[in-house]
């Protein structure tokens, strides 16, 4: 295949544990549900987080839709009717084999077992396979259950009652209100192919294992593009999206050479996929997938077609054809790039001696792109300065104000959270009418005329955004 | 009280008919699942509908979040420890009246039948109520069962097993996921009493009759703040948000004379409220919440302090007190503002004979915020030039490119989507390097060298938001 896969483990990451306290310390995310005791694999994103992972979807949005003419957005809801999932497979086959050891009812994922890692999809649903390779539970070695096809979706009822003809499912992908709304988008959108519909928002997993704070969760949130595109222009559109989408994680900052293309094996593709590569990065466990990029050939339209009665056929002009079209879909999210970028601009150094954390976030993905801070904040004049900047600033932009610590304090607070630039104001602020600006990754200063700063600011994030 | 009721209906707003029917044709709502005969009470955004509704999440958190200093976000998940639904009263009381035909086995809301309208609570949970009162099936006639008490939350099942230990629900409303997170916000963000944790999210409530398109739907998302404030400071700050929420609806254009006040009476009030004062919208099915403000008092963190265990006092450093906060609430959100937007800013025009259809939106909220359009498409060098600017504007904002018709039918077009300004390439813009920008509301062009349109164009946005 044409994408070589990098086996060199680059460049050491953050520990996981040094991120995860990290962020519930200074309010990026806290375990869900926290004072009751939490909740297994939901976690909630706090006032930087929130700022981050909005910023995240921002800039995803910017490139995937606002800029280019050819994609359109959508916003399906999370509730769908259920057939919906019996046409895609979900209902059939989205599933994971679950084992459960005998004595302490422990369950597993066994593609997860220790000598479960490299089984086929076939071994995979072998009811002999756990007793043929003499699995056991690796807590207490009791024995294991044959392993059982668990399906991942949440289910609910819509209604007032609780019977199988109401049940709906918590949507496990966002991709298929792009099908079901293909014909509504074209149709009032004019687009012709090759087109795309973009989403983002909320899907839902009831994962055997999630774990790995925010890598797999059973409440996560996805960003997923459905490129329609001529039957015989697939493959070729396809290979285009590689590149661009890897590009998309390294123009935001991340390093590449914790990034990868990894191919799926025939017996490794999901019911839908023709063809599928993920673009993984090196996570502190290991080599994982970041996104996915997937060929989905003719099979959703084609199914939803044939299920729905609807005419889900293209009319394309130029050729006079009638054709289903084939997807080609990108499907990463945000919690994931958020956690990426959180732990690839991590690092520590040493200032003057002593130990300087900084997240070298890049400036758009920054909850905060300024701080103002007065050097002394028992000078009225000076706060008020300080404050009346603040509120200048924000009227475009995130800025925050901090006057609970001594200055090099301050500076050392933000550099922790990313914040790309700090303002002082200082005594000869009140005499000048300037103010230093200092960068966090060169940590130097340039004095500005106050009443230039908010400018100033601006167009450095926009030269960040490039 | 102090907050005029008005009585006057106000000036007319569309019908819903007509703005159901340009929502799914222009691409702002479709109809969920309609390929499967669609799915009753959810909708999705379309490609318009979900820009507009971004730029009304954007807009909320801009004034709500980024202009403050006082008030933070927060992102909670929509699966919580289901001990807090408990705690919160949700479990035990978020439900509604409902009684079922004994014929034709129709259900409905008790409050919502004729003749249950204004009933008292008291009233609504008496079984004896239907007899008494003799009411009928609206539809058929036939007799009604007694009103039992339907719990509106959504229940799904975390983990392999379905079992009542598993047992989670969707979440109703957002604001108990800042309830929960209070304390790690308090902490990580240093904040001091009053400040606020604001929050953008899916909700849902398994409504007996949901309806009138987007207005009540049983998949929806809100727009919650939650101020904590000392509890002798609730009643002035709960009475300081009233004027500040109704004003962010006139901000972004919403007629004054189609909003009021509207405060609950006493046995009308939620579990938790010690005041509630709604903004009320004049909608084409008469006027309905938009936006509730309620004095929560110390219900919620009392209760959440009881059932966990944590201490959720505020040590106040100026009085040196420890204390439960009040929470001064307002909870909104983006579909009903959205639709509020919408419906509020449709007009039917005459212009030289004809009609004239415009969505006269604030430019800050609009889908698109310019069309660039080539006044001939068969002259390539137009096509280019036009090409060229919506790309160059897109690095920006939205912009959007569209040739498939002639001039007048283009704009016409724009208007009908609220798209605030038209630029027309045209014959002379190859000699002069010039093009026209069009008005939507004034209909009126200027010309402007092509090089500074962009500018021209973001000025006039920025003045927009205002």
């Amino acid at each position: 295949m044409t994408h070589p896969q990098t086996t060199d483990p680059g460049p050491a990451v953050a520990e996981l544990d040094t991120i995860v306290s990290l962020a519930k310390r200074r309010g990026f995310v806290y375990p869900s549900s926290e004072i009751y005791g939490g909740i297994n694999a939901v976690w909630d994103y706090g006032p930087l987080g929130v700022e981050l992972k909005n910023n995240v979807k921002r800039a995803w949005w910017r490139a995937m839709v606002q800029e280019r003419d050819d994609i359109v957005g959508l916003d399906a809801g999370i509730l769908m009717h259920p057939q919906v999932w019996v046409t895609s497979g979900h209902v059939g086959s989205f599933s994971d084999p679950l084992v459960e050891c005998q004595t302490d009812h422990r369950r597993f994922r066994l593609d997860e077992l220790p000598g479960g890692e490299n089984l086929s999809a076939t071994d995979l649903r072998d009811p002999g396979i756990v007793e043929r390779l003499g699995l056991k539970c690796p807590v207490d070695g009791g024995p294991l259950s044959a392993p059982r096809q668990f399906n991942l979706m949440f289910k609910t009822h819509m209604g007032p009652i609780e019977e199988d003809s109401n049940a709906v499912y918590l949507r496990p992908e966002t991709a298929q209100g792009s099908y079901v709304n293909f014909k509504n988008v074209q149709q009032s959108s004019r687009k012709k192919l090759p087109f795309g519909i973009a989403q983002i928002g909320k899907s839902f997993r009831n994962e055997i294992s999630p774990g790995n704070f925010v890598f797999r969760m059973r409440e996560f949130e996805q960003m997923e593009m459905q490129y329609f595109v001529r039957p015989d222009e697939a493959a070729r559109i396809f290979e285009e999206w590689l590149p661009r989408r890897l590009d998309w994680y390294t123009r935001y900052g991340v390093n590449p050479e914790r990034l990868r293309f990894r191919e799926h094996a025939p017996d490794e593709l999901a019911h839908y996929a023709k063809k599928a590569i993920d673009v993984e990065y090196r996570f502190p466990f290991g080599w994982k997938e970041l996104e996915g990029i997937h060929n989905r050939g003719d099979f959703d339209l084609s199914r939803h077609q044939a299920e729905s009665g609807e005419n889900l056929e293209y009319f394309d002009p130029a050729t006079e054809e009638h054709f289903v079209p084939f997807i080609v879909e990108t499907a990463g999210g945000p919690d994931r790039s958020a956690f990426t970028f959180l732990i690839d601009s991590y690092r520590e150094e040493e200032v003057r001696g002593e130990k300087r954390v900084v997240l070298g976030l890049n400036a758009d993905l920054a909850p905060y792109k300024v701080a103002v801070l007065p050097l002394l904040k028992k000078r009225p004049e000076i706060v008020e300065i300080a404050h009346r900047l603040r509120d200048d600033i924000a009227r475009d932009t995130m800025a925050v104000y901090d006057d609970t610590a001594a200055i090099g304090k301050l500076y050392r607070r933000q550099d922790e959270i990313g914040t790309p630039w700090c303002v002082c104001i200082d005594v000869e602020s009140l005499e000048d009418g300037a103010a230093t600006i200092r960068d966090r990754d060169s940590m130097t200063q340039e004095r500005l005329p106050i009443e230039g700063i908010k400018r100033a600011i601006l167009d450095k994030l926009s030269a960040a955004r490039g």
